[in-house]
């Protein structure tokens, strides 16, 4: 599978890329893709983004095995973002939450953790 | 409501905003908010963004009605990247699909129209 014709990378040569479990529809993380990214991840159906922090390609569950396995991509209008729908292996977030959005803005704008938290952070990354 | 401490606006002064369907989960759009915009957003409880491409404020739904009532706030682990769970009034899309995920992409690398139709766009947006 190719990338799709007329695919908007910035200036930076990314796209933004929004993971959501295919099971429940929670919305897993957001981040960014380059071309390369992409191709990876159409080519081997488990997600690969860029990281902007560490100026590098990036296997999602290189250290940790929490792969993702993308079932379903969607592009959206103007062409500068994806959604992949995915079968997330343990957790997205490095936190250890299932999510990265893991806590909601309450109205006195402090930041309340409700999300589920499914793996021990100090475990998985140890070498 | 407050833009919550220690919110990372990139180089350009923007974070990326997911914005969700809060009744049935469906992922609608995404787009970026500067400071402004999510200040406005916090406030009015409607969904403001930024527009890169026109450099400018934008409040979803100013031209076409189709407002973004906002139910939820979740801010994600690096506190780049937000997530609104909305009550969509008509479609979110400019196209007149209820999402901008419209598009599958298929095996064979095209795009495939399976999204929601919900408006006309050349009824939606004449003067």
């Amino acid at each position: 599978m190719s990338i799709p014709e007329g695919m908007k990378f910035n200036d930076q040569g990314l796209v933004a890329a929004i993971v959501q479990d295919v099971d429940n529809g929670e919305v897993l993380m957001q981040a960014f893709m380059n071309a390369e990214a992409l191709r990876l991840s159409l080519e081997t159906r488990v997600a690969h983004y860029y990281s902007r922090s560490r100026n590098k390609l990036w296997k999602k569950g290189e250290s940790s095995g929490h792969l993702q396995h993308i079932q379903e991509i969607r592009i959206d209008c103007d062409q500068d973002a994806v959604l992949l729908k995915v079968k997330q292996v343990g957790g997205a977030c490095h936190t250890g939450f299932r999510s990265c959005f893991y806590r909601r803005l309450e109205a006195d704008g402090s930041l309340k953790e409700d999300g589920e938290k499914v793996f021990n952070p100090d475990e998985t990354y140890t070498a």
